[in-house]
């Protein structure tokens, strides 16, 4: 038996079912087929009102869509958060299409084309600059269109964020420049006449310790207040970064945002003069709407071999790449999952939950206690809202896309 | 410096580029845009006519089209080979648009919904039976449609291939039967007067050494014999599964196909008496196509950090999961990789090539020697013609799908 990961709060029961914003597991897939992405309304709300709460008011919340770009749940973050951070053209598409404004978009990314760089200097989303020759092209096109662009520099910040899942800082890295190089080209962006902007400092992600998130925010603003005197002037805006993760394994315990937030007060109110007017944000993706959201797929067939029990779903890695332990993780350990029909009942048995692919690849739960399952009962993979269905394969072995719905 | 894997066979330089089908990177770049996926018909045919030419006369060539379902590609294919494997119901739509006949099809998966049984006993193809409730479900399907469904029983083989990237065989698995399930299994299709077809029997896939392929083959063989005994009736047909792999890594030399075929030869000229009128197939999805196609993916930027070169480019892993390390490895290797636009020109410089995502999961080659390489410079990365665009989440951060075309 392998142990599965936290479930998140916020999930109730009813009738022995799994709820999701009040409806029955077996409602939702009734209604609208299996497998099926639900997203809560109501948990990417209260997750933001307990963020803004423990936060210095101040502060602004980004929210990265690249962790999912569902259009209705998009359109509830651009109401709930003060800036919309996209990674391409066409999250930049997506994002205005949401109602996201212009000002309040930054674009981030190593790799922006100059068709993409275009798009967002007619739009007048603000350009988060990674390299020296961006930063030529990106006012090459601002002085060929007669526009002036909105940039902020991206740093590789000289630090990491400890016990990240992802670092990005603290070594030689695709993205940002190197601390050295930041000071000439904001001189190069402010000689241009371009609208400079600020910095961003992304140091890490997937981290769920508060005294490491803290460690990391201190040390980014005593960075942009470094290169601020260097350049001898102030930054508009300065985007700490994000770093917030949420649990997913075994031994897991959530982020302290109390801790974090107590932290940044004190900061703030300590802030050197050069950034005394400074604007400050942090970029989360994952901690707004990963736990939001739940992966349904129904059990298709019960299989003995060799003594051990298999559930087969008729979802899979094709839509939880992810949770199949195939993106991004050396070691596969087992997502929060659940049977959502017979919830929180009392586990009767050892099985391994996995999808319809014909590849040992697709495990969803490997040797994990649950209650007794016959075909027709419905699986629920949690931590779902966040690098689902578009971060996984959906076209593989000739499957499609599952259906995503947002629920209150 | 890391090492890269091996170039395959048949690619040529022209101008000092990288030329696949007689047209230069460059020019078909120009033509069709970047990323790009590009396979060649004359190495999938010729790939087709060296295994012919090793491999017994009457051993029949099938297709496991979820390494590649690119119409145009599988349209060749369905010329090329004896029977298109196919794994869900999506694939079978694709098969038929392809030109592939009913009797040649054969349906795998340990998830088969009730609906892509119908499809499939109403188009005629056979399936696979992956277990008992599975062979009920097909069996009521086929009575209630007042037709006779062509099965076959898909074994759980007791044994596994050894050196094989995915064991599927000799331990408690998702796929197939266990070995003492199958008599009762086909008995019970005798009885209700369906079309029991035989056997499919799959130990594990991409090895490289002809002796586990042989030894494997050969025990294949001798279950499948001891089961006919069992069942007191001759097999019709007999999939032997695959499991031949190529070469990806440093280090990995090709199959020696010969010496398979001669070895299988041998086991032909020997078989058990209840084999004798026995049609024997082998299943290839990776080894008939994946050597046969290229991605290329143009450099948007060239930076330095922290003295190490990190060439940027506009794909990345949405479109070659695989060769990004994230998908079914545990540890990260280099694909075969060039700059297309300097083709076996001297390596002059370190560099790690990168794809244009804002995550560091995003990369190409990591510390590889190549000659000194600029924006506009494309990049090959090989082996890219089996699991690579339809195993790769498109979507992933709003880039949508590259552009596949097929060349002489």
């Amino acid at each position: 038996m392998k142990p599965i990961g936290p479930i998140p709060d916020g999930y109730e029961s009813r009738d022995g079912e799994l709820s999701i914003g009040g409806a029955k597991a077996s409602a939702l897939v009734a209604e609208h087929g299996s497998p099926l992405f639900v997203y809560s309304r109501s948990l990417l709300s209260s997750r933001i009102s307990t963020l803004r709460a423990a936060m210095p008011e101040q502060l602004n919340i980004h929210y990265a869509m690249k962790a999912n770009p569902f259009a209705p749940l998009l359109s509830q973050m651009v109401e709930l958060v003060d800036g919309i951070d996209i990674a391409s053209g066409g999250e930049l598409a997506m994002a205005i299409e949401a109602g996201a404004a212009a000002e309040h978009i930054s674009f981030a990314g190593p790799g922006k084309r100059d068709d993409e760089l275009l798009e967002a200097i007619r739009a007048g989303v603000t350009i988060n600059i990674e390299s020296p020759t961006e930063c030529d092209r990106a006012l090459a096109i601002g002085a060929k269109e007669g526009l002036q662009p909105r940039l902020v520099v991206r740093v590789n910040p000289d630090f990491d964020l400890k016990g990240s899942g992802m670092k990005m800082g603290g070594g030689a890295k695709q993205f940002g420049m190197d601390v050295d190089l930041v000071a000439p080209t904001v001189r190069q962006i402010l000689d241009a006449g371009a609208d400079w902007r600020g910095f961003h400092i992304f140091a890490g992600s997937q981290a769920l310790k508060a005294d490491a998130i803290i460690e990391t925010q201190a040390q980014t603003i005593a960075l942009a207040a470094r290169l601020a005197q260097q350049i001898g002037q102030s930054p508009v805006h300065v985007n700490l970064g994000g770093g917030f993760g949420i649990p997913y394994f075994p031994g897991d315990t959530p982020v302290d945002v109390a801790q974090v937030g107590v932290a940044l007060k004190e900061q703030f109110a300590e802030l050197p003069e050069i950034l005394s007017n400074t604007l400050f944000a942090i970029e989360l993706g994952r901690y707004l709407v990963g736990e939001a959201g739940v992966y349904l797929t129904r059990i298709v067939d019960r299989k003995e071999s060799q003594g051990e029990i298999f559930l087969i779903a008729d979802g899979g890695l094709h839509h939880q790449l992810a949770a199949s332990g195939n993106f991004g993780t050396v070691i596969r350990r087992n997502y929060p999952a659940a049977i959502a029909t017979q919830y929180r009942k009392p586990a009767e048995e050892v099985v391994s939950i996995v999808g319809c692919l014909c590849t040992p690849l697709d495990l969803l739960s490997d040797h994990v206690e649950m209650p007794k399952a016959q075909v027709g009962d419905i699986v629920a993979i949690f931590c779902a809202g966040a690098y689902g269905a578009t971060a996984s394969p959906a076209n593989f072995l000739g499957q499609g896309p599952a259906k995503e719905i947002i629920v209150r």
